[in-house]
C-alpha cells in the first residue's frame, strides 16, 4: 500500500470516509484499520473519536518514555497501565482543557518519587506528544505504584 | 467496562502494556482495541506508533469539521480522504515539526476556494486537535478536488 519509510524521521497515515456521515477508516500500512467516528447525532458513534485517539497517542507516548527509563534503571515492571481522562472546553474549539493521566505501575523496586522525576523528564524532553500540546492543554499526572 | 460518559464534555481511554517491551493495547469501551507499539529496536513495530495515532486524530478531526460544513452547504460528497504526513524534529522532543494534510474530495459542486475557507474556519475555531497543537507544529494543507 505504502512504500517503506524511516519512522524515526517521518510518519504517514491515511483516513478514508466509509459512510455518508462521519465514519472513517484510519490506516497505516501493516496495521489493522481503526474505526473512527463522531458521537451521535453528528456521527453514529461507530468508532474512536478524534479526541480519544489523542488520549491514546499521549498515553502511549508517555508510557513508552517512562518504561524505557524504568528498564534502564533495572526496575522490575510486572504491569503498566495508564487511564487517560480529558475534559473538553465548553466553547469552540472544544479540545481538552485538562488531560489527567493516571499511571499504574506494578513494581517491587520503584518509588513514586523516581517516577515523578521521569515524568518531569518526559514532559520537558522525551515525550513528543506532550511537547506538541504544550501551552495549550493542562496536563495532570497521578502515579500509583502497586 | 466503563460507565457511560457524555463525550461532548469528557472522554476516557485506557492503555495496557501487553509485552515486556513497548507493545500496548489502547482501549475505549465498545471499540476494538488498538495495537500500539514503537519502532524497533526500542519496540517491535507490532502496532500504531503514538505519532501515527496523532496523525489520525488530527486528520479525522479536520475531516469531520470539513464534511459537516460541506454538507450544510449542500455539497455532493462522493468520496473523502486525507493523506497525513508528519516530519519529526531531529532533536528531542522528536514531535512533528511539520504536518502536511492532503485532502482529497470527490465532488461535482465544490471548489478549492470554498474548501480553503472551511480549512481556515477549522483551524481557527472548529478543529479541536488543531487548536491543541497550535503554535507547536507547522500545519500545511493541500486540497485536491476530483
Amino acid at each position: 500500500m505504502e512504500t517503506k519509510i524511516d519512522k524515526s524521521i517521518e510518519l504517514k497515515a491515511k483516513l478514508v470516509l466509509i459512510n455518508s456521515k462521519l465514519h472513517f477508516n484510519g490506516m497505516v500500512d501493516g496495521n489493522q484499520p481503526i474505526s473512527i467516528d463522531y458521537i451521535p447525532p453528528i456521527g453514529d458513534g461507530l468508532g474512536y473519536t478524534s479526541l480519544e485517539l489523542l488520549l491514546l497517542s499521549f498515553s502511549s507516548c508517555l508510557g513508552s518514555a517512562l518504561l524505557t527509563f524504568l528498564r534502564r534503571m533495572q526496575k522490575n515492571i510486572d504491569g503498566f497501565e495508564i487511564n487517560a481522562n480529558g475534559v473538553r472546553n465548553t466553547e469552540h474549539p472544544t479540545g481538552f482543557k485538562t488531560i489527567t493521566l493516571e499511571i499504574l505501575i506494578k513494581s517491587n523496586n520503584t518509588t513514586d518519587s523516581e517516577v515523578s522525576k521521569l515524568i518531569k523528564m518526559a514532559e520537558e524532553t522525551y515525550c513528543p506528544v506532550w511537547a506538541m500540546v504544550k501551552g495549550n492543554v493542562k496536563v495532570e499526572t497521578v502515579v500509583v505504584i502497586q
